[in-house]
């Protein structure tokens, strides 16, 4: 199933509900839409109270009126369940739909979120209302697609949740507690449970210090969401098959497994709110093109929708610097680059009150059409028009970066070595950054998708395996891949269990040819040298101390009580290579690393375009855009002709991009 | 009603119940009262489970003998409501009296405070012993005050609060639960509500986002204190009318509206405890002065009390460090300067245990009369009474600065911009140090009180604006006020729903002549340029982007994306002006900017004196008080002849005034 | 009873119960302890769910296997207890075995420890366990000790405790209440209390303000810890008389008074975790040595067990850092030179799964023993046996440090002055220190252990004084006893009451010929001068103001409002010295001040050995130990000839001790 449009998606929420004693604004809101090119608004989010304001009574006649008005104007309607908030009868009536934390207090109403995902009663309320909206929306022909409820998150800690969790480990460990008792080393402070009923959640008044017990209750916490989305779909998918569905995902929310959920969905979303004030601008445009990335493998490659993004400045952080101008419009760009069909906004128009009635919008309170944000969100309009012909278009990668939700939670669950710095994503960005810099599509996958189809693997920190992983690692190099682990690597199983036998574990001593048989950790500020051919580099927060058992040493420590050993090893094993960086580096062993790793192994990048620093470029489809994230304006010179997609002119050899600026071209 | 004296009160905290067992100490203290020149003791706070040890059981002999003892001495008694801490007794035969925290677990009984104020029985058990004591001691000579209970604060969740609170809520939206949702914005993540049962305190594990919510609850934590206050001084009021009532204030405690509060009492009082530490002595002095005229304007200029201060050092903060010698008495001259009629200390002698035995006291557990503190009190004591004929004058302010406390609540709560900085009382003191410095009298206001008697008007970071504000504004320049406003100005209604149609709000747009159209915040330590008057100034924290629709530009940014737009506007509006300062200054601008505005405007100052920076002049009645805050001996240069007070010579020209010291003058 | 062995216990925590279904592990535990040359293993800690896996249910079969294999191998066994953790089962059947904490909400099942120790439940299934464990093994031939539970800690607020807690109160005041309220001060803020049940621990939602009760609450914790441990090793006692019994302490966890705590164990044993990350290696070496010396003088001089350490590193600080190779063996050697008659480890083999999988052990899960640390731990092995001889050797300190468990409580609790840096005991080993360096024997006291047989008794930071101690210190300054007293001395009596009549309390006033007036605090990195002797120091975070009103002034302070006033005084009184330091030092004075009480009252050092910073040296029996904490190799001189015990040769003159190395000499 596609994104169902064959245009860019320019749209974002909009929340009429809110507005239903403000005719005059719901009336002006479609001239400003078409002004802004706005073709696609997102309703329904949060709108329960108004759709069903007493429990079995529901008033759908707003929103009849929100939809015909919108399809008579060209604008498409993505329709949202509101389960991500409930009326206030219904957490007065039902009190079981509120969230119990792991102080056992359940919680009053309020906020939003803030429901327990197992509630009988809650489930069949949801239900009831998607059904609602299934029917009567259903075959409405502005209803594009479905979003449903909202950045799933949190958990419960309810005596509900309590039961579904044993029955989770009971399906896992074959309802066997000697098999969970071995697998969670609960001989360890005496821990062996002899009935079900004595496991609860993990929580600071009870148990907080079994990894395998949090790392299963992380598991739970995803099937527990992904159960009570599969409920909520259950109406709509049978009313409304030829409707794709999504959620909206949250950049790097490793409490829930989205590798995992993305399976789910039929398109994969995500709402994008990178921070741009003006310092490390080009570190956090490659942390978001690391997301784009990571969204767009979650499908094989194929377009996802960035289903929020702010036209101007968010309220939530500590200090909500406003972005420079013109950067909404490269933001979008950039997402039209690495994948997204859509370019949307929260939110259209500023609530009055409430939590985010200081959020940025496209619409200010004032109204105004002549503002600034207003003025750039019409302009990105116009150049989504001319990039038409870009929506559906897949890439794939030529290299991997594995970042894996299970390795995270496991990552930030274990005690030792450095418990200040585990950083996994930011390692995982750290090694991602210098193929997007040099123009080299990399895929962002989990250690259970194929490694085949790439030339390179880099799995940075992956320290617990998952079944069948050390197999697949294996396998992978000994037909003829290129797999580059770094510290900590493979230390233990599925269920957080050390292997024995040294590592890394099993078969990938060989593998790699070396043995790990220390880890130290450095305090901040506190660096040993590591050197990587012929070059000395910074090692900091881990260091494994190993030994060459085969492998090549490529470079070795220069202090430390290690000094001498090695810091960087490469084993030839099969057709392919392995490569073992012992040490955490700041980011330039990275980027020299993967420039020999391209030129060695032939890595092949989009285009022939040389650009200086802080300026990238990627390819999608017959386009090429070129984004200038650095500090001043660019030359970069282009290896053949292209066509100049903003004026359509041709263009070739050198040409100029302005500092937060972007040039689209298609070749011709 | 006015204070009942005539001379300037000496006196303090004075606790006998805690040394019953120790005759010969009681006996001591009036001895060395006499010695320090205190005239005035305050007892009975905390007193209860001495007055009543048994539940309706009542031992008053201790205090009769207190009172008898006292008055034969020359010593008044301000005699305290014991309510401020309650019996273990009572707690333990009704629990109902401890206060309930958000997370809806009963405190036990400890500490102070911590009382329901909501509670029956607690107001019925108060208003018992308040009567008691109004009966016995109603009509004894030496009683000349009332202290109502101790630094009200805090604040209770427990269900008879809640059923308060809504009840309190149907009274504020006319019992119209759909006047509540569109006041509040409710519609917002789903929050309509639909029975008032659905309402609760704003927690943690509730609501806690609900800005309107938050604020009505504030609201309603003041008025149940009031009401508290109210029950407890019904039986005084009847018994003794003539004697006045106050109960003592926090510095800036906002969570109970003192602006509000000060309207019940008869006489304003405060407890004073700057933390002159050897840093920033300028500054704090500044901040004691804004609090002084803070409390003196609530009660349109009226003298009033400190109730409390430390003859030498507290023992609550992090590090406390003995202010340098003489400051207890610049302390006590500042007071005076500022209003005051009385200078006043925690505590008489130190308690041998609890929480406060190692705080300052004028006595210390040596019980010796020829320490350092005991000097510098007794000194203090024989200026007061030379400075006996300034009790009772009043002083108005030439200038107004608003620093309202529903304002410094709603700007508390708000999520955006800049959620790091808000600082509503120093933003406040930033605009009231100028003219401190300046000698121009100041008087520190609420948006809600009368404008018209004032030259000037400033009113930093008015963000919210109660019904009637902004026409009382636009009338007051209109009419030939000068009215300062500063960025986000205006921007919500009094249920903090934002104002449509365009910052600032309504009519003011016109008022200022400008337009603002976005709200940038700065990280801590990043700054743009702001020019006024041909000078450059450092804008930190916030920055409106405003445009002119008619105001003149005073000056213009110098940088960020908003250089060129205007940072400092003055509008002509009817007979009066109409300042905006688009940013927060670092408190530069201020001081260029109110001196521009003191010549411009004609602004008068108390006297024709000429002093350094660091030192400060106040007149009050017939004396002008010279203080000196700043680092060495100052020289200072008088206009006309004085009286100088401590020795009673007459002074002309130049004088000296030592640093850490003072000269009190009187006009001949 | 002494610690049963006549060699050096060189051993560690052992879990095969972790293990079972490994035989073939097991198996090579004893061919590996037996290469690194252990001789003893600490069995049974955490075990009780494998030895009582279900109610009434004992399996003792795996156990009876281990101490019958290491018996045939020639290791002892030193038998856990297994009450520091207990089964899910007993957690469930009788949820009372679990604690409470203050907010009144009972804990889950989890982690370890966390049992009330009040539970008449819990304390019947410990007595029953540890009964079954002396019967099955107290005549094993393996058995050399018992390990009563682990690590005592913590506090339970159950109902039951609260119960206990009022007991012990009425019979600490002899069931009168007048007397818990007058020694308590009760009559501040109204806490008079009329009935026992009023009274509850201290806790944030309830009363935490009550530095009496606080202490209470201390010393009933230690006593319901040592009740508990009372209960544990009655049958222990009853059926293995002759077998020893300790508990494993921590370096100085105050919330139990081990100095009290002691008195109730045949040995003292404790976990030593010195953080030695490459910065402050002498300081931490200095802590170390103090703790030793602590443990050491707790019984009088005899030796004590170090049995916990890590043979490399630990897993639970923020940043885990290897120490230098070698730092296992120089920790080995310091607590041998200090005391110990044993180096133990936990853990033997790093388990598989657990909070502590990542810890340090001598085994790592590669079970390889060509690692570097198996080398370092079996050269350690080797070591040991060449020291036999000094096994059962006791030592006697020349000088007593001060360092009183009861008044580190009272010193935690107290609001006033300076309340950020406390660190009494940091301030302990500043002046154990200097004695360490000079190799002057110091023993660490509590404040009620004999002064008489010391040289010289240094108090600091002594607030708070026992009943007697007043009396004790007059009676040995009169006798000829030389004391040293710093600031904030002897404020508050037993209960925490202050002192009356001026400071240092009573008769201390004559003493030390001074009276402190006020006490300033300083923030950090704002210091005073304090001179002594003719030169000047820094006097940091707290300064006593003082007069001299017959001590001699050995320096005055040069700045600050008391500059003038003395800094270090001494007084002669009866035959001795009473010496007072007014101010905190850094340190510098420390080291002058105790070189010149050496030098003045002839204080005799272990030996006659010329050593640079950095190196220390200490005499045990016949061994003197030679310490290099410094950072380069260091030349040493010693006065007489020597057997260097690692090589069996003689040594005399100069010799050369290595970096992070050592040198055990034995007299000749």
């Amino acid at each position: 199933m596609k994104t169902g449009v064959d245009h860019i998606i320019h749209g974002g929420d909009y929340n009429p509900d809110q507005w239903l004693k403000y005719p005059e604004i719901i009336d002006d809101d479609v001239r400003l839409m078409k002004k802004a090119r706005i073709n696609s608004a997102t309703v329904g989010i949060f709108s329960w109270s108004v759709l069903e304001p007493e429990e079995g009574v529901y008033e759908f006649g707003w929103l009849d009126e929100v939809f015909d008005k919108l399809y008579e104007n060209g604008i498409d309607v993505i329709l949202a369940t509101p389960s991500g908030a409930r009326p206030a009868w219904m957490a007065q009536k039902y009190p079981e739909v509120l969230r119990v934390e792991e102080s056992g207090i359940r919680n009053e109403f309020g906020v939003r979120h803030n429901h327990c995902p197992t509630s009988p009663v809650y489930r069949e309320k949801v239900r009831e209302i998607d059904r609602r909206l299934a029917e009567r929306y259903g075959s409405h022909p502005a209803l594009k697609m479905w979003h449903i409820s909202n950045e799933y998150s949190g958990e419960c800690h309810c005596e509900l949740c309590q039961a579904a969790f044993r029955e989770w480990l009971k399906e896992r460990y074959h309802n066997d507690l000697e098999e969970l008792n071995d697998s969670w080393w609960n001989g360890f402070w005496s821990h062996r449970i002899t009935d079900w009923e004595q496991i609860s959640s993990p929580k600071y008044r009870g148990e907080d210090h079994v990894t395998a017990l949090k790392l299963c209750w992380d598991r739970f916490v995803t099937d527990s969401h992904i159960s009570f989305y599969e409920n909520e779909i259950a109406p709509i998918r049978e009313l409304t098959p030829g409707i794709p569905i999504t959620t909206n995902f949250m950049r790097f929310y490793d409490r829930i497994d989205y590798q995992k959920f993305s399976k789910k969905v039929d398109v994969v979303s995500w709402d994008n709110y990178p921070c741009y004030d003006g310092t490390d601008t080009l570190k956090k445009a490659a942390e978001t093109a690391f997301s784009h990335d990571m969204f767009r493998s979650m499908k094989g490659g194929k377009p996802f929708l960035m289903m929020e993004s702010t036209p101007s400045v968010v309220n939530h952080r500590p200090v909500n610097r406003i972005p420079a101008p013109g950067t909404q419009t490269l933001t979008a760009v950039q997402a039209i680059a690495h994948g997204s069909d859509s370019v949307q906004y929260f939110q259209w128009r500023k609530s009055r009150g409430g939590h985010e009635k200081l959020h940025g919008a496209v619409v200010d309170h004032s109204g105004r059409d002549d503002t600034r944000v207003f003025r750039e969100v019409s302009a990105t309009g116009e150049l989504l028009e001319k990039l038409k012909d870009v929506a559906g278009a897949r890439s794939r990668g030529r290299v991997a970066i594995v970042c894996d939700f299970e390795n995270s939670r496991a990552v930030s669950h274990f005690c030792g070595y450095n418990n200040v710095r585990r950083d996994y994503l930011d390692e995982c960005v750290k090694w991602y950054r210098p193929f997007w810099l040099s123009g080299v599509c990399a895929d962002v996958i989990a250690m259970d998708d194929d490694f085949t189809q790439y030339d390179a693997v880099i799995a940075p920190f992956l320290y617990m395996l998952k079944n069948g992983t050390e197999e697949r690692i294996e396998q992978y190099v000994r037909n003829g891949g290129v797999f580059v682990a770094t510290y900590l690597f493979a230390v233990t199983d599925e269920d957080d269990l050390c292997r024995l036998g040294g590592l890394p574990a099993g078969k990938l001593k060989d593998v790699f040819g070396v043995i790990a048989e220390e880890t130290d950790a450095l305090p901040e500020g506190i660096n040993e040298i590591a050197a990587f051919d012929g070059k000395e580099y910074k090692a900091e927060h881990v260091c494994d101390v190993i030994r060459s058992t085969g492998a090549a040493v490529l470079g070795e420590y220069g202090s430390g009580f290690y000094a001498g050993q090695p810091s960087v090893t490469v084993n030839s094993y099969g057709k392919g290579k392995a490569y073992y960086v012992a040490f955490r580096n700041d980011g330039e062993l990275a980027v020299d690393f993967c420039r020999r790793l391209i030129k060695t192994h032939g890595i092949k990048k989009d285009a022939g375009i040389a650009a200086p620093d802080g300026v990238v470029f990627r390819k999608r489809g017959d386009f090429v855009f070129v984004m200038n994230f650095g500090d001043g304006d660019a030359a970069v010179t282009l290896d053949r002709e292209y066509q100049n997609v903003s004026d359509r002119t041709t263009v070739r050899g050198d040409i100029s991009v302005k500092a937060n600026g972007f040039v689209c071209l298609k070749t011709l």
